[in-house]
C-alpha cells in the first residue's frame, strides 16, 4: 500500500527541501504542503513546500500517480523516495520513486492560487484570509525579514550591555499623549492600553542603566491609511550615563547595522524573493541640525520652511536625496527639532532652548526612528509640566524614578512594521504585519 | 574646583565597577549611584553602584571629603581617580585620589535603605515604590535572571529552525476560554485582550512550521494570591510535522536546557546574590502517564485519586519528589491528562480517547509548563466543538487555517514570571514581575 492517510515515519528522519542537494543518491523523507501538482500522461510532478523552500517530487509509478490525482493543492504530504540529481529541479535535486502519504487534506481551495510566483489577489483578500494567504512565499517573506531584524536588534544591544525588559501594557492614565488611547475595563476600573513603554524604560535606566523592550503598543488613531496601525511592535531602547543625544545616535547606528546584517544573514532568501536592496549603514551616519536643514531647503527648493516647527514630507524626501547625493548615505539624522513639537520629557538643547537634544532618523525619504535625550532631574520635570499647564499628579508614578536620582539618559523607538515596510518597499504597512489591527480590522 | 554639578568627561572613557581590577595603576572614570557613604574623621568611603556591581571610592582629600558630605545616597556621581589594588575592596581594587562630580541628586530619600544586604521592606512597599526599589541588588536580580532566560529560550529555538512572530493582543472574541477576559472599547466596538497567542501560533505553523512568540497575555482572574497576575509574559512555541506530543516534549527539553545554561552564563551574579541553585536538565526528562501516576499515588500515599480528572497540588509535589528519588530529576513530565480538563483543541490519545496527547511539566513540585499535540484536521475541530456544545461561528478566523490543510502539530507555553519565581524560590510571583498588574494594582 503506497498511499495511506496515517503517518508512520518518525519526523526525526525528515530532510528539508533546501537540504536535498546534500542527499543525492540517498533515500529520504520530505514533508510539506502540496504547493503545485502537474499530472501529465505518464508522469506527475509534485512541488512540495516546506519552511526551507520548494522540493520537486517526480511520480512515474502508475498506482502512485492515480492516488496523487486525488490530492488538491495544500494537502499536507509526507514523501519518502530517492534523491536524484536534476539540474532543472529547484536546488538541482529532486525526489524520485516516491511513496506518498497524505497527513491531512484541505476542506476548501485557497482564496487564490498560492503557487503563482506573484500574488493574484488584492490586499483586502490577503488580509481577510491571512492564515492561508501568508503561506504564499512572497507574502511570508516580509515576516521572515521582521524576525531576522529582531534578532539583529537584540544581538547589537546585548553586545552593548543592555538588559531586556517586559513592562505593563495596561496603565492607569494616558501619559504619552492625552488622546488616541484605548479604554479598558480593568476589574471595574477604567484603564488604558499603553501607547509606549516610555516611562517604564526610563525608570528602568535607574535599575539596569541600559534596557530594551520589544512589545506591542496601541494607538487609537482613527486614520485609515497605508501607514497607520492600531497595534504595532515597538523596538524600544533607553540608556543612561550619556553626554547627550549623540550617544543615543551612536547606539542606534550599531542597532541598524546589526539589524541589516541579521537580515542579510538570516533572511537572504526572503530578500531575494522580494528583490530587497539592503542599505549600507555608514560607520558615521550623516547628521544635520533642524535649523540648518531649513536653511538648506530655503536655499535650494524655492520654498521657505523657516519658522515651521516640523519638516513636511516633501522636505524629508528632499533631505534624504541630499544625504544620498552629498554623503552617499540612505540614512540621515536630523537633530535639534523644535521643543514645541516634542514630548514634555525632551531635553532642550543647551544654549538654544527652543531646540531640543532630539533626532529623527530619515531612511529613504521617510522618518524611521525618533529619539533623543530626556530630562533627568526631578525639578526639570516639574518645570516642564508646569510650562505646559499640566499637573504633576497623573505623572506621580512616572516621576517617582526622577525623585530618587537619575543619570542623563536617552533612547529611541523603532516601529518594526515600519522598518520592514521600508526595507521591502511595500505599498502598505499591513503587508509587514501578521494580523493587522486597525480602525476596521479586528479579525482574523 | 573638584566638585561641580555639570558633566564634562565623555561617557566613552567610562569604566564599569566590575572592570576596575583590570585597570590597577590607571586613571579611570566610573559612573553610578552613591549606594552607600561612610564619612569617617580623616577619610570617606563611597560605594558606587552601576549596572555591573559595586565600586569603592576612597576620599582622603579634605575639600573633596567636605563636598561629598553634601551628597546623600542615590546621588548620581561621576568619579575620576586612580585604580589602586586593595584586597578588602569589592573585586580587589578601589578608586583613590578621586575627583567627584554630581550628575544629579535625589529629591527625597528612598522608602528604605537600598544599601542593606537584604531588603528591609515589605512586598507592598517594594511594589508601590518599584522604580526606586528595583535598584536594590536583591530586588533587581530576578529580572536579570528573566532577561537571561529569554535569551536562552530564543537561542534554543533559533537553532531548531523556529521563526519569531508577534501577533495581535486585541481580539474580536474570547476564544481560549469564555470567562476571565478584559473587555476593551475598540473604536466603538467591543473587543477583548488576548488570553494567549494560541490560535495565531497554530495558524502560523501553516506558514513557518515552527514559531515562537514572547509577549504579554491577559487574564482577568479575580484572584488575589501570591501566584496570580492579570498580565504576564508568555513564552509560546508551536511546531508542525510532529508524530505526537513527545516531539513537543523533546523541543521543550532543549528549551529548558538552553534557558538554564543562559541563566548560568549571563546572570551568574544575580544567581549568587539570591543563592539560586540551577537545576540540571536531564538528557531525557522522566515521564509518567497520568493513569500510572494515579496508580502510584494510590499505592503509596494512602489516598486514592483514581477517577479524578486532575492532580491535586499535594500529588504534584509527591510526584516531583518521586521523580527526584527514582530518577534524580527535578523535572517530571506527566502525560495523558484526561480530555475533560483540556481545551477543545487538544488531540486525544490514540486508542485511549478519554486521555489526551498532552503533558504538564512539573518542576520542584509545581506545574511549570503545559503543552501537547493539537487537533489538525478541520473536521476534527468541528466535531470537538460540537461535542462541547459550541458553535463554530465565533471560531471562524481560527478554523480558517485548518480548512486549508495543516500538519500534525503541537506546542507549549511557559510563564516567564512563574519560571523565574520557581528558579529563585521567591515567595510571590510579583518579585519576578517588573511592574505587576493584578486585581488591585494598576500603578506604578
Amino acid at each position: 500500500m503506497l498511499i495511506s492517510t496515517s503517518a508512520t515515519v518518525p519526523a526525526s528522519c525528515r530532510v528539508l527541501a533546501a537540504e536535498l542537494p546534500h542527499h543525492v543518491g540517498r533515500q529520504v523523507t520530505v514533508q510539506g504542503w502540496l504547493h503545485r501538482r502537474r499530472v501529465l500522461k505518464s508522469v506527475a510532478f509534485l512541488i512540495l513546500r516546506d519552511r526551507s523552500g520548494l522540493a520537486q517530487v517526480v511520480v512515474a509509478e502508475p498506482d502512485v500517480m492515480s492516488a496523487v490525482g486525488d490530492h488538491p493543492e495544500e494537502t499536507v504530504l509526507q514523501v519518502t523516495g530517492t534523491v536524484t540529481a536534476n539540474p532543472q529541479a529547484p536546488g538541482g535535486a529532486e525526489v524520485t520513486s516516491p511513496e506518498v502519504v497524505a497527513l491531512s487534506g484541505p476542506a476548501v481551495a485557497p482564496p487564490f492560487d498560492l503557487y503563482r510566483p506573484t500574488v493574484p489577489a488584492t490586499l483586502p483578500t490577503v488580509l481577510d484570509h491571512a492564515p492561508v494567504a501568508l503561506r504564499h512565499p512572497q507574502l511570508r517573506a516580509p515576516h521572515a525579514i521582521s524576525a531576522a531584524s529582531l534578532a539583529g536588534f537584540r544581538t547589537a544591544l546585548d553586545s552593548l550591555g543592555f538588559t531586556e525588559i517586559h513592562t505593563p501594557k495596561v496603565v492607569a492614565s494616558a501619559t504619552e499623549s492625552g488622546a488616541n488611547v484605548f479604554a479598558i475595563d480593568w476589574f471595574g476600573t477604567r484603564a488604558y492600553l499603553a501607547q509606549s513603554p516610555q516611562f517604564f524604560k526610563q525608570a528602568m535606566v535607574g535599575v539596569f542603566e541600559r534596557v530594551y523592550e520589544i512589545g506591542p503598543v496601541f494607538r487609537a488613531e482613527p486614520h485609515d491609511t497605508a501607514r497607520h496601525l492600531a497595534q504595532y511592535t515597538s523596538l524600544d531602547a533607553e540608556l543612561g550615563f550619556i553626554t547627550d543625544h549623540r550617544d543615543v545616535m551612536a547606539v542606534l547606528r550599531e542597532v541598524l547595522a546589526g539589524m541589516t546584517a541579521a537580515v542579510a544573514d538570516r533572511a537572504g532568501e526572503a530578500c531575494a524573493l522580494l528583490d530587497v536592496k539592503l542599505p549600507e549603514v555608514p560607520r558615521q551616519i550623516p547628521e544635520i541640525h533642524f535649523a540648518e536643514a531649513q536653511e538648506l531647503l530655503a536655499e535650494h527648493t524655492g520654498e521657505d520652511p523657516r519658522g515651521e516647527p516640523d519638516l513636511a514630507p516633501a522636505h524629508e524626501r528632499w533631505l534624504s536625496e541630499w544625504a544620498l547625493r552629498e554623503h552617499g548615505s540612505e540614512f540621515l539624522f536630523v537633530t535639534g527639532y523644535p521643543m514645541v513639537k516634542r514630548p514634555f520629557y525632551t531635553h532642550p538643547e543647551p544654549g538654544r532652548p527652543e531646540h531640543s537634544n532630539s533626532f529623527d532618523l530619515l531612511f529613504r525619504g521617510l522618518e524611521l526612528v525618533t529619539g533623543g535625550q530626556r530630562l533627568h532631574r526631578y525639578e526639570d520635570y516639574l518645570a516642564a509640566l508646569a510650562a505646559r499647564g499640566e499637573s504633576p499628579e497623573p505623572y506621580a508614578g512616572y516621576l517617582a524614578a526622577f525623585r530618587h536620582g537619575m543619570p542623563p539618559h536617552g533612547g529611541f523607538a523603532i516601529g518594526l512594521e515600519r522598518w520592514t515596510t521600508r526595507l521591502t518597499e511595500a505599498d502598505n504597512i499591513r503587508r509587514a504585519t501578521l494580523f493587522p489591527r486597525d480602525l476596521h480590522r479586528l479579525t482574523p
